[in-house]
């Protein structure tokens, strides 16, 4: 008999998001008239933009015609008009990454849980406290020791290295998913200076780069000096054009970057990536990649940025709300997401079920995303903007 | 430092489609005039059925706007409209799988990559040989023990099982790539034997079941009896319909698939499956999803069906100039490829380099894709109908 991946047993049965939307899903059943609003999960509610369709459709419809009809991609990489497109973004703030240090993928999500596969399992995994859920599953399958940086009210969910612990593997992710705090250059700069002393490597999860609006935060890892050295980075078009359903997104692989076997051969990590990906990975679909490149002409920037703004507007409104309540959080500004403290000491679990009995109102409990998050709830800034509001509402009328 | 996952290093540096790729593009850059016909890669040549591109149009219209807009699907498994539309495809040939035992994907290479990740290292794998490079691939980076089960000129490359050896994992895959044969009823019944004799999962490849032709020739390892209990099932809409630019497919785990835990615990293997796809998979793609749907519709299947006897057409092609020049071959029948033996002896690489160089035809070395491959070579039905012609009249007039 086959045996399994005993790591597996070890987790948590579900992940945290399919756990949240059961629990709604028995929730709506017991009461079919309640009207649900969502601010859980962190999806997008704003349609793609028009140009972005249109390039899907025109995508589609080579696809109908023998001589515009595209198969396997030579490489599964992307195709170079998209590659082109990401480079010339990452160019439009400032950081030079060669289209050729670029993957095109089905999301961030599926490459920072493969990415791992490259690695031995004996390396030590660094990863704040709390954390988007992927960072820590994906390690605990391959039965990796995990050590966390704590983020807490102290240093506004923002966690720095810590001298005196060693790790192999860094997971970042700023803005942060679920706390919405951000770091700024020095701060990235900091932890670039560390994992150079610990050789390590810095998985950069820059999903919500979009969103920053401030001067001295960066929007790539690798518009900190010393980064290509020691950094990967993962992006995504989930949240900053609504690709959520649509799936694309795209990984830095610094060509600069290599590691030591223990035979002492000097391995290239994009080599391996590549490696990996050319047996387990076949490419993104023409049309999709089509609509992601117009994402990145003029036109595309002009329309996500105006469904960017309105998530902004819908942030300020949950902030106010808790401005107004007198609920500390962090997040808002630089980001969708907004993290507050449960009031009157609950739990986040307890808060979650209290929001969808009470206000009917679904968000994330603080705890699914690790230690310091207990206590604590994320609401997201994607939602409709009368919802939004009407969300709010409700939840100002509880009594805690 | 973060140590590597050293399997890599003892692979091949590159996947093999990727090796054939870097040659070809070596040989045309020094020879721009050669007009090359590409039978290497298994890539289809006929466009997207007009039926299916106009469902991923109007999928994309969908999508920007904002009462129809889909984002992140609740479970990643894909539709339930695409599920219900695979589970009735599977009925329409006598299969009864119910939807909820179907994930779709992006194509079955990932998940017969993936797969692995649920099971331990220490499992014993099957492999035929020569098999498609991911089954073998993908094991080596987990460090897995190998078997191989020799398919040869003697069982018509159609491997049987070895009631001496002990397996845990079995691949098959039928109609098999390379070599194009195809397992009758009864021979699948022996695998299924052996399987439940070993306590094993056969993990059966199925992406080129739409050739099928002949009656007694299953498409799918559940239309044998005792498979649920035994197997796992992979396919893919990119042979059926075109998709390999397009990217769906669907896994099959049927929910009576159990294995015990070394804590006695009895294990679903769909539930594992599903907790691995929900830390590193989000799902297909809406529009790509409303694109397979159509091809399961009745005006679909009539159209797919159209490139299908194309194709059919020129495996006929391809096996009557084999014939005449006397040179002996399997598939072609039930299958979009013909295996043949190399001329006059040759090697798989020697007699790939001779075919590009005197004839710039670009087939695939049966080398490639293991031992027993050695001395014989793939080509591919997928081809354009004049090219194909085009390319048997070259082949003809080569000497050896």
């Amino acid at each position: 008999m086959p045996s399994i991946n005993e790591n597996f047993l070890s987790m948590e049965k579900n992940y945290l998001f399919i756990n949240i939307a059961k629990k709604v899903k028995a929730f709506t059943e017991a009461h079919p008239d309640a009207d649900i609003i969502r601010m859980g999960i962190g999806d997008v509610t704003q349609p793609i933009a028009k140009c972005v369709v249109e390039a899907m459709k025109k995508g589609a419809d080579e696809m109908g015609v023998k001589e515009t009809f595209r198969g396997y991609e030579d490489s599964g990489a992307g195709y170079d008009f998209l590659r082109e497109a990401v480079s010339g973004y990452y160019k439009s703030f400032g950081v030079d990454i060669p289209a050729d240090d670029i993957r095109i993928n089905d999301g961030a999500k599926a490459d920072c849980g493969n990415i791992v596969d490259i690695f031995g399992n004996d390396n030590i995994v660094l990863v704040t406290d709390p954390a988007y859920p992927v960072y820590v599953d994906t390690n605990l399958m391959n039965g990796r020791k995990i050590i966390y940086a704590n983020s807490n009210e102290k240093n506004g969910f923002a966690a720095m290295p810590d001298e005196n612990v060693h790790a192999d593997l860094i997971y970042l992710c700023s803005p942060n998913n679920p706390t919405g705090s951000v770091y700024t250059k020095e701060q990235l700069e900091e932890w670039i200076r560390y994992a150079k002393k610990n050789k390590a490597i810095i998985i950069y999860d820059s999903a919500y780069e979009a969103f920053i609006t401030e001067e001295n935060i960066p929007r790539s890892i690798f518009a900190v000096e010393g980064a290509k050295e020691c950094a990967i980075e993962m992006c995504s078009l989930s949240k900053t054009a609504g690709f959520t359903g649509m799936r694309c997104g795209y990984t830095v692989v610094p060509h600069e970057l290599y590691v030591t076997a223990s035979t002492g051969e000097q391995v290239s990590i994009a080599q391996l990536w590549g490696r990996r990906q050319g047996s387990k990975f076949n490419g993104v679909s023409y049309p999709v990649q089509c609509a992601a490149a117009a994402v990145f002409t003029p036109e595309g920037q002009e329309e996500i940025k105006v469904n960017i703004r309105y998530y902004q507007e819908n942030a300020k409104i949950i902030s106010s709300a808790l401005d107004e309540m007198g609920i500390k959080y962090t997040g808002g500004k630089n980001s969708p997401y907004i993290w507050f403290k449960c009031p009157n000491n609950m739990g986040s679990w307890e808060f979650f079920d209290l929001l969808l009995e009470k206000a009917n109102v679904v968000g994330t409990p603080g705890s699914g995303f690790g230690k310091n998050g207990e206590g604590w709830f994320r609401l997201t800034a994607f939602g409709d903007r009368e919802r939004t509001k009407e969300a709010m509402e409700r939840i100002k009328k509880l009594t805690f």
